[in-house]
């Protein structure tokens, strides 16, 4: 059972000794949205000096490993090269590419992170853009389907609409074509504010409701950005390694679903209330999402690091 | 336990002898989109001439009582009056007015029936017609929302978007205002065709998901239209009526759960093999979906009360 304790500094040496690899969670833990959330940079050169290797995860799938790899840049981080980046929209083209071997074509519901990790595969796609309802409902039955389709894929979209959704539940009534989805996170991280922005999740239900199939989900809490991290570095042993996220629905069960140690920050979705409550639960469900240390930020974690050298 | 019986020439006697009101499903039931199903305008008036009281009863929004009135003139059925149809769009401006006493203004993600059913009950909306997301991002904190807005009524709506979701979880975020949804069907029924045609349900599930709410559903299998039944219709005694539908996971539970018989007519969503899966299930969820009797179609229905008279 996870402790949910506070990282303090009688507990840090060991902690540090500990973990080869940290996989940071981006959203909600190093940046908001477009900012720095403070001390981010720093920690991650403190541990970068520590000789820890560094890993980026993220459900986000709007971007391409390369768009991430040019946001940290732009937002004045270290440069990251883009193999130490895992999104879902890489995912996505990995598993089609690799696990699945893919041939034919994709239904994309999903932007321009997805397409660009496609195109990088070789992936043909269709399905991007808008895509509204148009003319009268006995035409419908007449809106092309593209015969070479052999997987849906879905993933984030703002042009998500009613006949995206009938497109992509019609390619998926042929129980041949793979049904593949991104994350269901059900909202996108948007502090401050009381607007709430629907999240992939949202989406990925819609088709599914129609389809009547499940989805193969590649995001947290699902494993299998582990998995890609595995396969792309060899050397990164599961019980040598650190989750830090701040989302205790994804980033804390996905890395008690490898084996991996975890780090809740209060940075982003989740909050200390929620893991005590979960803590308080007697199902194993609930119990997944404990983490096994909490810090309010990760600048707190660059702090610690100082403590112990 | 529902028998699942071939309904026939020896139980019809007893059979026609046990409901004084018959409740209809619509669709796959007397019609498909806009033909009749083969002999229901004949078995209705026989129906009718034995004194059993008729009511039609559907899942579907997009119309109001008044529009599905004029279909049943349109494709040459004896005229209803609109007293004796109730559809979810009727459903949801009742709920709000009888149930709710609701002051405010809805947030309507419908179509022309649900609002034709709002005016009628004076009761104001905003939302309907096309809301693609324009601009960028950074924009959309932005995105008025109206501080009158008290509910969020979901149904059916080709132009589902983006920002209909989004406008629909944000206004949600406040827990008072009211959260309901017309129904769960995940397609549309769409004879003949290899497409898919989402339904209502697509659009709840993807608004729920980023709410974090549970919408309260007004039709089948929930029992709210049979409530709306019996108080507009005050003679109407559940032992005494069946109800005639072609959806395993619609109509059939829906009686059960009203306490009335079943029967089920395969000229639609349904068939008897799904019926037999769910008879031979341990599952009390699958058992209510289990039919006292079924037949081929309405016609046959009508063939029994000449053998009966």
């Amino acid at each position: 059972m996870a402790a949910c304790r506070e990282l303090r500094k009688e507990h840090a040496k060991e902690f540090f000794e500990s973990f080869d690899t940290v996989l940071f969670d981006c959203d909600g833990v190093i940046w908001d949205a477009n900012d720095e959330i403070p001390g981010a940079k720093d920690t991650l050169r403190k541990i970068k000096e520590m000789g820890k290797r560094i890993i980026f995860i993220t459900n986000n799938s709007t971007k391409s490993r390369t768009q991430y790899a040019k946001k940290f840049t732009e937002l004045g981080f270290e440069s990251v090269p883009k193999e130490r980046i895992f999104c879902t929209s890489f995912a996505a083209a990995h598993y089609l590419k690799e696990k699945l071997k893919f041939q034919g074509k994709v239904y994309l519901i999903g932007e321009a992170g997805l397409e660009e990790e496609l195109t990088e595969y070789g992936i043909s796609y269709t399905g991007p853009g808008p895509d509204p309802v148009t003319g009268i409902q006995k035409e419908w039955l007449h809106i092309p389907l593209d015969p070479e389709v052999r997987a849906v894929v879905v993933s984030y979209d703002v042009h998500i609409s009613y006949v995206k959704i009938f497109r992509a539940a019609s390619y998926l009534s042929d129980p041949s074509v793979a049904f593949v989805g991104t994350e269901m996170d059900g909202r996108k991280h948007y502090p401050g504010t009381h607007v709430v922005k629907p999240g992939t999740g949202c989406i990925i239900n819609a088709v599914k409701t129609a389809a009547l199939r499940e989805p193969l989900i590649l995001g947290k809490p699902e494993s299998y950005l582990f998995e890609c991290i595995q396969q792309s570095i060899k050397e990164v042993d599961q019980s040598r390694t650190l989750m830090v996220g701040d989302n205790l629905h994804t980033d804390i069960p996905f890395g008690r679903n490898c084996g991996l140690k975890t780090l809740l920050v209060l940075t982003g979705i989740s909050t200390l209330e929620e893991a005590r409550h979960f803590q308080a639960s007697n199902s194993i469900h609930d119990q997944k999402k404990v983490p096994n240390f909490y810090l309010p930020s990760i600048k707190e974690l660059g702090e610690l690091i100082d403590k112990v050298q």
